[in-house]
């Protein structure tokens, strides 16, 4: 297959922070894809010891812009990171995982070849996931704003407290729990925290949205899901004297205290991931959670 | 208000099997539509003893034909029972409870003038809510076809054998489950049995079916949430020298075998849902669910 | 090691109904104990196909008064009727699994000698574990009795009806549920059904039974764990046309009515399980949930 | 009913920090407590303004030491409070809530007449109830030390990292988790923060301690329930850079680190409560978690 014949033909790179143990990984994908004369753009953040000069590198807003496909390389952890710096750009992603199958890194190091030969010449199966976009207002004005691609969680600080909140969806009141806390997640972070936490699986392109309450006190809470152009609203009511804590993928995070507003919706930009034809979504998911 | 000012002047009005505790209620309604001009045309199950022949009387199908809206008087199971057979036709529905608040039935008899004052005037909250249609396929045939407004319950007859089954989404393999059961449920079944087998609960118009395993084997089996176009197939697999039972809405039921597919998918038509302006969903949540 | 030196002499065999599978291990083990010189009594329901003549076959009771030692070939299935028909003896149960790892049936084929070695000449880990005796009461007269190692389960028999019952325990009312059923279950059944419902596991020696309710209506409702000695009373309220189904380890099983009382309580006699003394409880709990 | 006739004669009193709120209440108990003859000492954490120097006010040691009984006046918090200090001395316990009916503390301020006179005549329910102890030790020094009516939690102090920590019971190993935390709660304990997490509700007097995993990663993992005298050892193995907190009925807390032990076990010594006769309970579980 000739470099024309390609349907992506310039091709960034992202890894994880510790990218050396990716580093075996990272030359065989270098050597693969310039034999098939693609052009490689490494992510700045790629130490030079990888590196070694051999590509250009560029910082991530610059390399959403002109790459055709990003390939990041690591673990769903690098693909969330992937996910939420390139969402304003219009670029695919393809994740390969080093180490354990992920969720998102579904392309194991030793079928690198076979699944890119089929996605570069434009065999792919497509996926819109969404994301969100979090603000925290404290007295009429926004002190903190994050993307998740995962989950935003708002929980007490110190857990011999506990948090009081009201949550409002386009509006409406919904409720007033007393809890450690809740997620609130796209169907992305669905089989991440909010699973952890008692909540359901939805299927990964699901316009929706749900909420799951962490160790509620009111036992007939139960984990909800609206939809995902929904406004959420939740609002910090008590904390006991501790402090609530806003995080955003597990990775931004801020404090918020009593009459703080955490307003969440859905992201404009979606993000395209692309999967190798025959990689079935449940597929993934029955190897994840050890069904059967 | 005169009848020309009305936007809905023929009024069907259907009610539960045991009609006499509706009794009164029914006459405060045929009294009321009466001075609002409304033509009132009653479901033919209604008895004579409630009738005295003062209305016309006529079969399910011609109802949903001839009306402009139907009030069902009752409970949750009026209205579900309503919804079916009403679905194909095109008229909007609202529900009047006797006894305790339903979810779907939220107008209680001391409301009934100011809220249908309203609704008859063209103020009110529409919901569109959609329902499934299942076949139950043996060698190629369907052997059963049935309705759900609320949900669709697969499970064992006898509860010291175990059911093995496996789920299919759009064609694509999800599981092979070893359960007594599993629960497919509209966002309006959300809060019924599926909330009981421990599934979350949707938003009354989100388009979405939840898929909930009741009592599986597997401890790592979590409810499902899917887009509502979705076309499910559950397959039984094993049930252990008993019998599996089909069963909509817990009304409808029939025997299912080894090898039997059950195909279960959205109707093309919704019902709509008329509520008053004030009515909030999470407002009867929050009441059926003892929130706080 | 001479027989002489051997902790138990005469050792009776059971296994499962289908005992063909079991042939090449139970063969293994008459030699094994052949060699030692223990005398072997075989369970009158082993087909004459496996014994050949060659062992003394005899009724379960005479089984339990004569031999030191049982063993149970099969899988937890086996171990579970071998419990139940000993309970009224003295002589402790060893598991041998055929296939899969059991929760009870924990000596795997290929470490049989080792195993038995140690345990025949006295060195092995003892547990008690005690059983439920289960009466079903209508109209002041005992209609049905039954023994359960692992649990009793009360359940609608048509999953369209609902179950209302009322739950008393040493005589004080607990609550009143509509549910699909209840399940009440020893230790040793905390990891089989009841934990499938939604029950904690109850370490396997505690003085402990657990109640756990199936689908339950209330979602307050939760699994509530009492002693032992608890009398447990279960009164069926309303079956809504249908009929209620009592099942002791998913084996014996009789219908139940409005009105019916079933009572439930700790047998006196326990069943003393040998164990390796390097297998630890915890190790096959790891094992059989995927922990880890 | 003459003070020679009492079972009980010298009381304690013993109310919550706020005492403002409870005043009306105490003022009606002092002159109850005084027209029985009985000898009235006061916690010396009591307001002098509420005091007035009418009785003598001594520390919570020469409370448990002098007095017959000691009363607490306030919510469960004030009961668990009372019952961590009253520990070692030998004295039974009453609760009166002022403002909502408390697990523990049963009797309602206008009950308190009829309530009190059957109690101190010695016409009451006693219950044993056990507390935990609990040591965290580092490099093999004990570094904290904290007792508990209702649990110890183990908790990430940071929700955006992960726990991990592994669990060893008598010694043997139980599992490695990765969670938000874990735990590890008495019977009295098990309707407060455990149930939130999902645990199941231990009868009062059962003599067992639930482990119940927050938010675990692992899915099949599951509250467990063992013995009272089990010796319960978590070890923490990695916080992701983050801190792990214990905190003691959500009262005392410290930080703990990677190696550090949670050493939990029941304290020899159990706390009497006396509940008037006619309450049981079930009814209490009832009335506070809305079951029916």
């Amino acid at each position: 297959m000739n470099s024309s014949d390609l349907k992506f033909k310039v091709i960034g790179i992202v890894t994880k922070p510790q990218a050396e143990s990716v580093r075996q990984t990272l030359h065989v994908l270098f050597a693969y894809l310039s034999r098939k004369n693609c052009t490689i753009i490494l992510d700045q953040k790629i130490p030079e010891t990888i590196n070694n000069g051999a590509y250009e590198s560029v910082d991530r807003e610059t390399l959403g812009k002109r790459c055709d496909l990003v390939i990041a390389v690591g673990g769903d952890g690098t693909i969330l990171n992937a996910a939420r710096s390139l969402a304003h750009a219009n670029v695919p992603l393809v994740g390969i995982n080093v180490g354990r199958l992920g969720f998102l890194a579904d392309i194991s190091p030793d079928e690198l070849e076979t699944s890119l030969d089929e996605i570069l010449s434009g065999s792919y199966r497509e996926e819109q996931r969404f994301l969100l976009e979090t603000k925290v207002v404290r007295d009429g004005k926004v002190i903190f704003e994050g993307d998740s691609f995962n989950d935003v969680v708002v929980h007490i600080r110190n857990i011999a407290r506990m948090l009081e909140f009201e949550t409002r969806i386009n509006g409406e009141f919904v409720n007033h729990q007393r809890a450690d806390g809740i997620v609130v997640s796209t169907p992305t972070g669905s089989t991440a925290y909010a699973l952890s936490s008692g909540g359901p699986i939805l299927h990964a392109t699901l316009e929706a949205i749900t909420l799951v309450p962490i160790s509620p006190h009111t036992l007939s809470s139960r984990p909800l899901v609206v939809d995902s152009n929904s406004e959420i609203n939740i609002m910090i009511c008590n904390t006991n004297e501790g402090n609530a804590q806003v995080t955003c993928d597990g990775h931004l995070s801020t404090d918020a205290q009593v009459g703080d507003h955490i307003c969440i919706r859905r992201k404009q930009n979606t993000v395209t991931l692309l999967h190798p034809r025959q990689h079935e979504y449940f597929e993934i998911l029955r190897a994840k959670l050890n069904w059967g």
